[in-house]
């Protein structure tokens, strides 16, 4: 604790780190400050001098955690693979191939937040929101160098499809919420990669 | 109030008819008991006449309402198209364009619950994923439909493509609750159609 103030970066890393963890396995509103001073064992006076507000956390861990997962996640695995479409979709396999059988049932953290908090808050919603739109352009980019590339047919709208597939991504991690197993996960990257063979040359 | 307690299905009905309305609003675990009985004018008594307890509301919502919901807006209309594969897209555009824009921000009653209870409590998601389901297998029959009049092609895995309808409607008004408009909802209509016209005949 006398570390961690002392070196501020580090602590505020720390509350940032533990408050992700409880509000991904409770919701956001379901987590109170005192849950996560109690976790982190900084004093409720230094939290307060990280974070004004609750919802202060919230924001900061969408504009620096989350997004930093979305990127780390979903779109720096692409620059590995020589053709971006076969990247996005094989991508996408991995993930799900890779996801702990216990979490299925938290989900994704950023649908998480949109679907608890975008309607109650329009500050929430503008930075998951923007969160989302950085996860779309960045893929679209990659379908763009596709079809430059001759991977990706000419006549497909990038926009519309790295908005599809977005949404196809996140809408399988949100059912399978309903779900008590992966199974379906499997259903759903079954279809995305028929449709997106289906827009390859 | 007198008439209401000597007409209890008609009681249970509007207490079920009004929780359906403040939780689609605000969450489940965001509006209590009281909330509904201040809006129902039916006594506390009363309402643990209908439910003991709000879990045993908050499932009825989902077995009597929400499930038939479903049936109503998405599966039913389906019967007056000649060509199933048409009348499910045509079904879902309909769908967007008459959804209220003001609504948008509060998405889809089943998917909000699935988003919010399914993890937390284990008689939901059963009853959530029972409602998802029914809609899955019912549009699976209008596509089996579809084969053998021959408007979807043979070699096409039915119910692995009624699994991805169901999920990008659900994703797509998932998604949507993190934007100000329903301009995205074209966007992803576009690209199941698309989708779709690839598999029809």
């Amino acid at each position: 604790m006398e570390k961690r103030t002392r070196d501020p970066e580090k602590t505020r890393a720390h509350i940032l780190e533990v408050a992700f963890t409880e509000i991904y396995q409770r919701g956001f509103q379901g987590v109170s400050i005192n849950d996560i001073i109690a976790k982190t064992e900084v004093s409720k006076g230094a939290f307060f001098h990280y974070f004004a507000t609750k919802n202060d956390l919230g924001y900061a861990l969408v504009d620096e955690v989350i997004k930093q997962m979305v990127l780390d996640r979903w779109i720096k695995p692409l620059s590995a693979h020589k053709n971006p479409v076969k990247g996005i979709i094989k991508n996408f396999k991995k993930i799900i191939d890779t996801f702990p059988e216990k979490s299925v049932k938290y989900g994704c953290p950023l649908n998480n937040l949109i679907q608890e908090m975008a309607p109650v808050d329009p500050v929430f919603r503008d930075k998951l929101y923007e969160a989302l739109e950085v996860w779309i352009s960045e893929t679209e980019k990659y379908l763009r160098k596709a079809q430059i590339e001759g991977y990706l047919k000419k006549g497909t709208n990038t926009r519309q499809l790295a908005e599809f597939i977005v949404m196809v991504e996140e809408g399988s991690f949100g059912l399978a919420k309903s779900m008590q197993n992966k199974k379906m996960f499997t259903s759903f990257y079954n279809s995305l990669n028929d449709y997106l063979s289906t827009l390859s040359n």
